[in-house]
């Protein structure tokens, strides 16, 4: 085993749940992380999907104030044994992530930790998702999920008031951001340094960030899936809820599966005893 | 009124449909432009709203030779005044793109006709996007319908076996391409004759033969919107019945309001009579 991969063993793997957004299209009252899809609230959704991974060893939530007294009575109530804090975010999304990272370097938090942001309006994330992106940064010091575009994209440039095709990139290498987007803490951290002395800084990703500040850090793709959505407006919900009734359907399969297994598993000691 | 705005007033407009694809994803017995939403085959949907536009002169439909048949009958059932003719498509989507400009040339169409190439799988494109589409090519010589993306796309490429991010677009650039895809007719057919001498020619767009070809030649982007989707899976059924239901909804109520209207005007016209 060399060093590195030693290391890996012991590594903080951190999943940071940005919750912090206000979708102006939602009603303010009641911000769409907070909205129930399959009788459960959108973060809770997030905030399961890396507590039920093993090899994520600790959950930092971003919240928007107004809903921090919420949030952290669903979180006691489901009983994340991950979450260890939840704190405040900022207007924008690179500002809540700038202080859960400001947090994570508060906390003493080793530079190559790998971490894990996601942003909690996408409550399906496969652990397929978390796990391979996890993988990736044992090559990659940045990795993103994402997924294939089956559309023809575009890249468009403004001729006068119209907006007009400047080219059309090669399908196969076309690809919709999706989130957890992972770095090695070091990395991300250094990449919102670099980016908070630059004035016209504002991206709405944080892949972005490295890519634009850190030019020679290569970003893995990390395979997503179509169900990865992200929870943008009402219209949106319908297909929620038909996912998390198939999620809700596989897992309760899946758990009668295991329960059956360990039924047999007893009888079969039973029946060696005699 | 200029010259060119007075043959504005005679070009013909041709809409293209091209319905010659097996998705293989679909029962090839019965392919998905065949398969009926709304109580409509998918084709169907798609020659109707051509049919429907009434700027549109000319209607050419390209099918796999083994659904001419079928895709004959139902034209003739359902009385589609402008379909001048089926020709059979080829192997690729190019193909039958290239199929349907061999034989506009050869009927003599002239050289500034506009031609709107639509895909039958999207059968619910809207009327305000044909419209568009026709106005485009006043200014322009090409254009296509695109919906602005809401997700940030990457572009990639190939470090070892796995993609890594090339650029982030900046996401007010970024566009999925959707159909019509509209040309004065000199222009596509100048484009697919100067790919055809590309023996690396594979586009899967006829938005990207234009803009490969002929650099020079701008291609305005005009408003799709999320509704005009690509029918590819079977996955995509659901959806595109729900879109169907409201647009069905929709068609019959201002079907409701024209017939009430007529009837106030009819009665008023007796009232006037007395």
């Amino acid at each position: 085993m060399t060093e590195r991969e030693n290391m890996n063993q012991i590594v903080p793997v951190v999943g940071v749940v940005l919750a912090a957004g206000f979708g102006t299209r939602f009603d303010p009252d009641n911000p769409k992380q907070l909205v129930s899809v399959g009788d459960k609230p959108i973060v809770c959704w997030s905030i399961e999907a890396f507590e039920r991974c093993e090899r994520v060893s600790d959950i930092v939530v971003v919240v928007n104030a107004k809903v921090r007294g919420e949030v952290e009575r669903l979180i006691a109530e489901a009983g994340y044994g991950k979450v260890r804090v939840v704190i405040d975010g900022g207007a924008e999304r690179v500002d809540s992530t700038a202080a859960a990272l400001d947090m994570l370097a508060a906390a003493g938090i080793p530079d190559d930790a790998k971490i894990l942001i996601h942003d909690a309006v996408r409550p399906f994330v496969a652990q397929s998702a978390i796990d391979g992106s996890i993988d990736a940064l044992d090559e990659y010091d940045a990795a993103t999920v994402a997924f294939a575009s089956t559309d023809t994209m575009l890249l468009t440039r403004d001729l006068g008031d119209r907006k007009v095709v400047a080219s059309v990139p090669d399908r196969p290498n076309t690809f919709r951001a999706q989130t957890p987007q992972s770095f090695r803490f070091a990395t991300i951290r250094r990449a919102y340094e670099l980016a908070a002395a630059d004035p016209d800084f504002h991206p709405t990703d944080d892949t972005r960030v490295v890519v634009d500040y850190m030019p020679d850090v290569p970003v893995a793709i990390v395979a997503g899936s179509e169900t990865n959505l992200k929870i943008t407006t009402l219209a949106d919900i319908p297909v929620a809820e038909r996912i998390a009734a198939d999620l809700t359907h596989h897992m309760t399969r899946e758990e009668a599966k295991a329960r059956m297994h360990a039924m047999f598993a007893g009888a079969a000691a039973q029946m060696h005893r005699r």
